[in-house]
């Protein structure tokens, strides 16, 4: 496998731009546009919120064809809880990209983020349109990202390619969000293509488990949003063995779209609002993947747990508080905790001051790993989280745009 | 029903005492002892915590047996995650407790409240006993209530009388917590007493009901801890009928029971680390109760809801996408929601910048309410929270005693 600049565009057969639409203020890119050369098969996963944006709906009723050209994302207004003019928007959103491609609205999948309960400018959009499509070209993965940008402080873009069926074939993305999850900003979008040439529903799966193992490993707040969504046009150009469920050329593909979406989803953890610790989380010893995964994420959502992370104590006591409301069975006096490679807790119990102030060094860093052994199995799970600063209330306390 | 002074000793035949044993630095009071003249019936509902301290374990075998007659309380040290030594240490307190007051160890209930996975200092709290019994008296509520804070601002004492049964009864309370809650202080202990005539049976499902009620709403940042514990003593001098299950007697029983619980869960709430606001959250028009009360619970724990609360603002997109994540039915143009009296979301839909400003008025009070109509049924449930401030972190991030 190997990493290739570009982004998305990275892929061959796709075009992209970005520009300032003006659906935000200034001349903040805030449209973006993700265009296939040739028709390609589409996966998604969408949020399981179920107050859901406009453009999940649409999304959802594309999938069930399984075809698609274009991806039209905006930044600035999330189209939520807009009721049905906003569906009647995004449908128009739709209609606009379809005729400013020559391509059918059914074709064009929709991706919008920014303030709840708003209604769209959609006299700037269509004005836009035009222009936006005019503007496609090669190497527009960057301004694409750039234009679905809400509160991120960091662009979010990847590509790798890896031999499958035997051809070179890539993958490629960009995605939107901060660790700490905005509602209100339509949280998390990620938008990846591919030139693998793979049936739908080998796509999909493929792309829920990546899904699976990368964005939904990020538990930062608990929240999640009303506009989540990955999305994925695969358009065959590579021309390799079509690839089979459960072969090897599968497992490669999984491997190299996971690699993608692994790599976004921890640039999502890392530019939480105002974290100041990145905390690479592994559940082992647990019976199941599913218990793993409960501790993990009941640790890395846990208030106390996280603001002591930003206080660089070796806070154990919450660590083992969080275990024990996880709803797993767990065995008390079987659980051995490690911050770095500085054990901490072993049998349940505590080992000292001398380790514990070990550990508080260790996490002077701005990353760090924890490790909490449950000493029951074999299953293992590891999520990528940040700590709970006082600048993350300020953020979330003031904003509004 | 009346509201009465002198906490848990204005219940007849109870005593109680606290003092500065040295658990805690300096001369804090740390160490609560609370007696029944006469043996009285136990009930008790323990923390869900599968990470559990010495003094639940020891307190869950004494319910079996159902009858006590004192409960033993120590703060600034949680005797949490100590493994063998720490239940020995617990066995010891009750013995100790015992040859002081005259009566059979397994008499004798304990609670600990403070830090986790360090032993407690046993010599001390031998010393302390033969003092602590000798102090016992009917004024001594509030020095028990005292002895039992720890991150506590404010003391948490109360009781109420009502005519049960041809007689008057008298429930009595003391707690400690504050809102936002330590796993490694122990978070909340309550110690009530009646001298109601009740059966054992009755009493444990009246308490679980009224705990149900009362400080299981009090949900803020969603973490429970290793020691929580409710627990009652009746000893019958009151000299009512007996109360049987179903009756009108057991009605208002247990609403004398429940006003006593909700005013000692409400001091707790409002007592939240950093809180700024106090927040009163009604879920109505649900399907069922459990479904009002995640909902309820969602809001009430999400981070970002409670940092808009802190920032005053009416954001209502938050509250929404809360509701849609809390894994209940719900129909997302059917709800409604209300920041005090005002109107801010009508079936789905925000109502405008001019009731966000009139909602945003609302909360620069101390204390608000909020209430969300799902629009599907009438079941009701309602928590009181706080908000989620800077102030909050800086505490959590610092502290350890």
């Amino acid at each position: 496998m190997t990493v290739v600049t570009g982004g998305i565009t990275a892929v061959p057969g796709i075009l992209a731009a970005g520009m300032a639409a003006g659906i935000k203020k200034g001349d903040t890119l805030d449209l973006a546009l993700i265009v296939s050369e040739k028709e390609a098969v589409v996966a998604g996963v969408f949020t399981t919120n179920k107050v859901v944006a406009a453009p999940v709906v649409w999304d959802r009723q594309r999938l069930r064809r399984g075809k698609g050209r274009a991806i039209l994302a905006n930044s600035g207004n999330a189209n939520a809880c807009t009721g049905r003019q906003g569906y009647l928007d995004t449908v128009k959103m739709a209609a606009l990209a379809a005729k400013a491609l020559d391509v059918s609205p059914e074709a064009v999948l929709i991706g919008s983020t920014g303030v709840i309960g708003k209604p769209l400018p959609m006299d700037k959009i269509e004005a836009a349109l035009p222009i936006l499509a005019a503007r496609l070209h090669r190497n527009g993965g960057e301004e694409a990202a750039q234009a679905i940008m809400t509160t991120d402080t960091t662009l979010k873009m990847v590509a790798a390619s890896d031999m499958i069926g035997g051809r070179p074939v890539t993958v490629g993305g960009i995605a939107k969000g901060s660790g700490m999850i905005h509602p209100n900003m339509a949280t998390m979008l990620a938008f990846l293509a591919t030139d693998a040439q793979v049936p739908r529903q080998v796509l999909q799966r493929c792309l829920r488990q990546a899904t699976e193992r990368s964005f939904n490993r990020i538990p930062v707040d608990g929240d999640t949003s009303t506009n989540d969504m990955v999305l994925c046009l695969a358009n065959g150009l590579a021309a390799n063995r079509p690839i089979k469920p459960g072969s090897a050329d599968a497992r490669r593909f999984q491997a190299l779209l996971e690699h993608v979406c692994l790599d976004l989803a921890k640039k999502i953890a890392w530019d939480g609002e105002g974290a100041t610790k990145l905390v690479e989380l592994s559940v082992t010893g647990a019976r199941t993947e599913q218990d793993a995964l409960r501790v993990a994420n009941t640790i890395a959502t846990s208030s106390l747990v996280k603001t002591a992370w930003f206080g660089e104590d070796a806070n154990w006591g919450r660590i083992m508080a969080a275990i024990g409301r996880a709803g797993v069975r767990i065995v008390e006096d079987q659980i051995a905790i490690r911050v770095g490679h500085v054990p901490i807790v072993r049998r349940g119990i505590g080992l000292g001051q001398s380790v514990e102030e070990q550990a508080n060094a260790v996490m002077k860093a701005r990353e760090f790993t924890v490790t909490v052994d449950l000493g029951l199995g074999n299953a293992v799970a590891i999520v990528w989280t940040t700590d709970l600063s006082t600048e993350y209330i300020k953020i979330n306390a003031s904003y509004r745009s």
